[in-house]
Order: structure tokens, then sequence, then C-alpha cells
């Protein structure tokens, strides 16, 4: 079986958010399985220096209307929520937490706090929130606040991060195919074709 | 007859040069004319405090890779040229210049100054380079050098450069299709699909 393609992702990202629909069918469709690995793009971000998207003068409207407007497009429930970044280490240790546990069902989690952010506005940085959208995926609540706190998830989360950024990872989405680096949702016709061709 | 694509862009970006591939071609397939708006990218960049992608680390190396890989797919002949970015008035003052006396001769010297750099490595940063470019396209030197000192010209390169940071224009390609802003080379197929659609 041919490698797993790497999605990384922050659960803060808009456009990690777009890519996480269609890489799994996309994925599918060339036979490669995908691993989803949710990281904390702050640290990325500031070895980088790049301010996010919606800070900066001129980018930030542009930024919100190409949200909208390539969310139409994907055919993907989308409002840009309030408040916007937020902290996505809970997120990042439920899922982890889980994916221990059970990958598809942390696979799913992945997909409901997405949900819960950006189509549904619920702020997710609050620990209540991921508590609240896992315990509506039949998830123990009580087990899943354990694992918020659980010294090995706070270390996996902080690796994954960290390896992360030694591959030369630092946005959102961003995804690595073979050892091909492709950063952005609006890569993945290129990744499609990277699959098709086998590189070029 | 409908509108003409406005294409921003600075002599300089490097997506903007695989932009000037192929948005003519799109435009014509819908019945479209292209005006080619050359501006000082810099004076943007200034007020929107994005650092140029190949100075910020984890960037810069993913961004390389990316141009290569993007021109390769594109076929369009592609080095990143040292020095590297240059200043771009020169070019700017010799394209509307010329665009005033012969437009279709200035959009042949735009497509000649990016080749210069992007292609052959020639830096037209400076206005010697500028002018030999120039005299290759068959312009007469002495009016050209003339032309870049020529106030009217002077104040017409500020002038398209407020004009696009006050439409919201802040990078390069930049494309402004009916009123709608489409930002950078991996958006040409949305424009093109705006295009066929009208919207969505």
């Amino acid at each position: 079986m041919a490698e797993a393609i790497d999605f990384y992702f922050d659960f803060s990202s808009p456009y990690g958010y777009l890519g996480s629909h269609g890489i799994d069918d996309l994925a599918a469709r060339h036979g490669r399985e995908v691993a989803w690995r949710p990281y904390l793009m702050g640290a990325a971000m500031k070895i980088s220096g790049s301010p996010p998207l919606v800070e900066q003068p001129l980018l930030a409207e542009y930024t919100k209307h190409d949200l909208a407007r390539s969310a139409r497009l994907a055919g993907v429930p989308f409002t840009l929520p309030e408040p916007f970044p937020v902290a996505t280490v809970a997120a990042c240790r439920a899922y982890y937490w889980l994916e221990a546990r059970d990958p598809p069902a942390a696979r799913e989690l992945a997909r409901a706090l997405y949900a819960a952010y950006f189509a549904d506005g619920r702020n997710i940085g609050a620990p209540e929130t991921v508590l609240a959208v896992g315990a509506e995926q039949g998830l123990d609540r009580d087990a899943l606040q354990g694992g918020l706190q659980d010294p090995a998830v706070k270390t996996h989360v902080r690796e994954v991060t960290d390896t992360a950024i030694a591959r030369g990872v630092f946005g959102a989405p961003f995804f690595i195919v073979d050892g091909e680096a492709f950063w952005g949702h609006d890569r993945l016709a290129q990744v499609e074709h990277w699959l098709q061709s086998g590189g070029w």
C-alpha cells in the first residue's frame, strides 16, 4: 500500500477547514489513506514571522471575501467565526487522545470540531466546547476531560508540532505526498495531479 | 464588449510572471481583453506589512520549491534570479511611456522584461537593462531613456499604484473581473470559472 498523505492543519485555520473537505475523497481516488495531523500552527508562525492574513491591512478584507467565495464554490458551509482565531490546544489534545484509542472516531471528532467552529460559530478555543462536541460524538465526557489533562497527550501534541516544523510545515492546510510538500487549499489540484502523474 | 480584466502585477513578482503566462489566452477564450497594469507592489506591502515570502523562515524554502514546480507544470521557463527582488520603477515607467504610444508594443515589452528577469536572469532593476531590453524590442533607446525621466510618466506610475491600492490590490498577480478581485496565480481556475458562470 502506498504511503499515506500527511494532512497538517490547525483547528483555527479556515483554509485548513476548506482543505479538510475533499482531501479524503481525493486521496481515495488514488488508493491513498490520509493521516490527519492537527498541530499548533502558532508555533510555526512564531518562527516564520508571518502575521495572520486577517490581521494584515488590505489582505484582511480580501481574505474574508476569498474564504466565503471559495467555500461557496466548494459547497462547504462557512461563516468566519467570532472570536477568530482561537487557541486550539484543547482541540488538538482531544484529537490525539482519541486517535490513540480509536483512529476513525478521532477523524470524525476532527470533522465535528471544524464544523462546530466554521459552520456553527461555536468557540472551540474553550475546552468546554471541545468536551461538548466530544459528547455529541458519543464520547465519555469525563474520560475526554481526563485526556485533555493527560501529560502524555500534552507531550504528543508538542511532538507533532515540533515534527511538523522540522518537516518544513508552516501553514494550513499543508499536505505532504511522498515527501513532496504542498501548502494551501488552492494546491489540491496540484496534489491530485501529483498523485496521477507521479510528479513532474 | 465586456469590460477588460485588470491584471495587476509587479515586474519583480515571480508569481506575477507565472500569471502573465496564460491570462491573455484565458481571457480570449471568454471574449475579454486584459488590461496589463504593472504597479509598485512595494508601496502596497508597506501598507499591508507583509514581508516578501522569500524573506520569511520556513516559507522561503517552500516558496522557492513551489515556484519551480508550478513553472514546470505550466511549461514556463523559470529560474529565481539574483538579485531578487529588485526595484521595478524603471520597468514600470518604460511600460507606461510605451503604452501611451503603442499599447500592443507595451504588452510585448512587458513580456520581454519578465522573460529577461525570470527566464534569463538579467537584472531589470537596472535602468540600463530596461533600455537594452527595449532596444531589443526595436524601441529607440534615446527616446525610451527620455521616457524614464519624463515627469508625466513618473506621475502616471505613482497614480496607477495609488489607484491599485485604493482598489484593494496588494499582491501579484492580482486580477479584477467585473469588480471581483482574485489574488494569485493559483486563482486562475476561479477566474476562468467566474467568466464561465458569471459568478457564484
